[in-house]
């Protein structure tokens, strides 16, 4: 890096903060060290501010016209051609399970009425994108999949349906870009409206996880399974003032995060909860492991049983473990009296899918809850719940905002559960009568995590990945003109077969070779003026071959083939790529 | 229609608003006259606001919180099932031409920082969503997916790219819904970024353009196209001065919606130009008809070609008539004078795809520019090109804001150009050298406008449409538990084979196969306890069949299989649908 004089001006600071951005991005994308290159930025952003002041500050707003900054919006990034390709993948596998399953799609908005999203999100509803007020409506950019979803069921007098929806949502959280956080990102959804008989939709859907995520090829997974009656059941034995009910729901769902010490505190100090009132809260919830293990403890606790709504709970998680042992998933499941999950219309079974890498990658565990109860998992991948300062300072990748990225694990790949009340409320609010209660189940794929999985696995099988699917490269020796390496591509466009050629008039055989090579086409055909006038051609498989790399045709005759066979060699051919 | 006599409240008034809003959409997608029921909405409306003025307004904002609207904001849908299905079917057709051309996609963030998007648009700037402004930068939804290419590829230091991007874009434009003018819209865009010899990317793009509309296959389709520099030069020939280019432009672009007295009225009294001036323009603007004859007439005009801009450009049009001569496409372009294309950044070749149906579909049409030089085109399905009052007005469908949608055509039903300087001025804005200019040609598909002309024949040809794609439906018979069904299920949804079955325990039958025939699932599978031991099901076809909707299963006893058959049979079965 070079050190910047005192004679350095705006522009030439605005360079080195430039190319500084394009160093870092690209270190980080490759997951290495670009923690001295913040810092630089870092001080020469402070000079720059410092020179801009001396200057007079003539640009009060900040952002002089010759200073465009050519970047995404914080958060956000361009998914490039290869990224693009291998999302499309990950979306066609899930919906191809969701069409399995019975289930149609629908397209809302990415913008709501802002008063459609309020009172939905707890404590996140400050994470909300608004639009500006320009005239007419106030509109919010939508924060998930599931109020839209609840709104439309609503608005159409729906009873039931089960819909899939896979598309962009909206939050203004603090990134963590080479984990897949960000503030746009795709979300894949599948929904259950309507009645069932108990827990009948609720084991379709975590039927549907567990198909998705065996799927997509991921590695370990284990699903984190609880039920908000039975943690209201808790709290409720525990002596929990009602009004306090949500507020302690969302500690408890910090136990991944944090040791019960800190959440403990959180309940006490912050929340003012009773100590006594907490260890009892403390007794339960470090219970988890396999369905029936836990199931079988529960049970026996007579006082909890004693508790309506915990016996509510706990015989619904028993009818739901027969089925899911039907549909051959049980053994995914964690029991996890941790499991709370932050938002407000969650009223019965709620999950929660992690993966391997789930967890930071560093290794020390802590004990976050008293050990007591603990049953270890069937499938023996628990994440470690460590939030402990990482050792491992070699790794780090620090962000723009000063976050070492390699502390943080990827989260959960999954979540969801059953919200019985969101589209009664909706229908409520809009002063609409409803013959009967809509109650939904369903699961939300986080596509962005599971592509930062996939994406860190190919890189380590370093598997070649293509952003275009050209099939042919039309390439003419001497004395071709270009109508004639038209006339030919219009030929193989017409019939399907994927085409390009140079864009010169007279483009240099080497030069033609290279972009054949650059976009790695399976198959050149050559135009030679005397095969062609004799209505020949030839075609070169280019799958495999090192040797060519010289640009020299000589080498590399291929195969002639009559003009009029043309389409039906290709399509052969390409029939057996 | 209920008369709201003296004692309505509020809430009896909302709900008949809500009522109406309900059937006026109804109305409106089933293309009937709504006038009726709009202007007693209006009137409610009236009533409404002065009750609650009555009443103390103690809401001054409007909205209070029992009156939610249940609606998605102005000028946006809900894609239901069947539309989505059908969406998606137009983006396969696209994506795969595209495919065979060489490109790759990209998927840039909904929204870019606000700086990206000025100045790009002209006077439709106004037109744009910002974001509020919640700390942080200023961000603005995309207007369309030209600006954030060329941001991406300026960014990004790229020299040559194909990509083709499919997304949603927002324009705060007056929708007209039923013709699918919206504010948020889906847009299908292919561009070549890079340099090619003159007229070779610009001709394979219009080349895609006809493969595009000929595949989605909604009827006869011209290209009106034109060329900024034959424009300029005429404008230079007729004396605008240089500085009233791009306004006097726009005037001439609204010729397809205004009389030529009402464009010229525009350039002399609101633009100021001279009369002589005007009349000179005139003079040009009217000529178009099939390329080579208008470029006959243009290169016999020695003053025009005396003009080095408009000798330029009609040199290029005499390249690209040859080359789309090659690819079978001349005789789809109409060159047309008039067109002039609203947007700032084009630099050579403009066209814009009209549709049969484009124009409103009243049928007088009124001589708009002097009839003296008009070549008639080929194809012969010129749009009208009148704005007078439409006399049909038994046919009219009024919108809440009381535009007659009747009136109004679809419009292009895709547009685009050449671009040269766009990404060149991203990069110099941004400080940032570039080894060359990336010059920029491609094409927009309106994919709305496609969907509402398919839409419309579709509902002629009366032809059905699934919103879901389910093969099996599992029907138990008495006895049969559920774990049986889901069992059952398991093994066909394991094979690939798209199922569902009731989500009772105990489910009458009658209610089972109304299920199966709501949702025209082809097959059910029928489990009868007795058969079931034996290791058999039943397998009916349920496709075609008209006599089973006393649903009585009685007379459909169907085909008996043995269970470890079962899928063989299935995908058999299916294969030949």
């Amino acid at each position: 890096m070079s050190s910047s004089s005192g004679t350095a001006t705006i522009a030439s600071i605005n360079d080195e903060i430039l190319a500084l951005q394009d160093k870092i991005k690209e270190l980080k994308v490759s997951k290495q060290d670009a923690s001295a290159e913040v810092n630089s930025m870092k001080a020469l952003k402070e000079q720059l501010k410092a020179l801009k002041k001396e200057g007079g500050d003539e640009n009060a707003s900040g952002s002089s016209s010759s200073n465009l900054q050519l970047k995404t919006p914080k958060g956000t990034i361009d998914h490039k051609p290869e990224a693009t390709l291998l999302r499309k993948k990950i979306f066609n596998t899930l919906e191809n399970i969701f069409l399995k399953h019975d289930a149609s799609t629908i397209d809302t908005p990415v913008f709501e009425l802002k008063e459609i999203l309020a009172g939905k999100y707890g404590e996140d509803s400050k994470l909300i994108y608004d639009l500006s007020d320009q005239g007419g409506e106030l509109c919010s950019l939508r924060y998930d999949l599931t109020v839209p979803f609840a709104r439309y069921v609503a608005m159409n007098g729906i009873t039931s349906m089960k819909r899939y929806h896979i598309g962009k949502v909206y939050r203004r959280d603090q990134p963590v870009m080479t984990k897949g956080r960000m503030r746009e990102f795709y979300q894949c959804d599948i929904d259950f409206a309507g009645s069932s008989d108990p827990m009948v939709y609720d084991s379709e859907i975590l039927k549907i996880l567990c198909e998705a995520l065996t799927a997509l090829d991921i590695g370990q997974y284990t699903v984190k399974i609880n039920h908000r009656k039975i943690l209201d059941g808790i709290f409720q034995l525990a002596g929990v003032p009602s009004d306090k009910t949500r507020s302690i729901s969302s500690a408890v769902d910090k136990l991944d995060k944090l040791p019960w010490a800190d959440v403990k505190k959180e309940m006490t100090v912050e929340k003012g909860l009773d100590e006594k009132v907490a260890d009892k809260i403390g007794q339960y919830v470090g219970l988890k492991g396999p369905g029936y293990d836990v199931l079988e403890k529960l049970k026996s606790d007579q006082e909890l049983m004693a508790i309506p709504l915990a016996k509510q709970g706990i015989t619904d998680m028993e009818i739901l473990f027969r089925y899911l042992n039907v549909y051959k998933v049980l053994d995914k499941m964690s029991f996890d009296m941790s499991l709370a999950r932050g938002l407000d219309y969650y009223t019965g079974i709620i999950y929660e899918a992690i993966h391997e890498s789930s967890a930071p990658p560093s290794k020390s565990v802590n004990p976050s809850v008293p050990a007591s109860s603990e049953i270890s998992t069937t499938s023996g991948s628990k994440p470690s719940k460590s939030s402990s300062s990482s050792s491992s300072k070699s790794n780090a990748i620090v962000n723009e905002d000063g976050i070492d990225e390699s502390t943080i694990g990827v989260g959960s790949i999954a979540a969801g559960g059953r919200y019985d009340n969101l589209v009664g409320m909706f229908a409520e609010s809009a002063g609409k009568k409803l013959n009967e209660q809509v109650p939904c189940v369903g699961v939300s794929v986080g596509v962005e995590r599971v592509y930062s999985i996939m994406e860190q696995r190919r890189k380590q099988t370093k598997e070649k990945v293509r952003g275009k699917e050209t099939q042919v490269f039309i390439l003419g020796l001497g004395g071709i003109e270009l109508e004639k390496r038209m006339q030919i591509a219009t030929l193989l466009w017409d019939n399907g077969i994927k085409t390009s050629f140079s864009p010169k008039v007279n483009p240099k055989p080497p030069a033609q070779w290279k972009q054949a090579d650059d976009d790695q086409i399976p198959f050149v055909l050559i135009l030679a003026p005397k095969e062609f006038s004799e209505g020949k051609v030839r075609i070169k498989a280019q799958l495999g071959k090192e040797e060519n790399q010289s640009g020299n045709a000589e080498d590399n005759k291929g195969v002639e083939v009559e003009l009029s066979n043309v389409v039906d060699y290709l399509k052969d051919q390409l029939s057996k790529l």
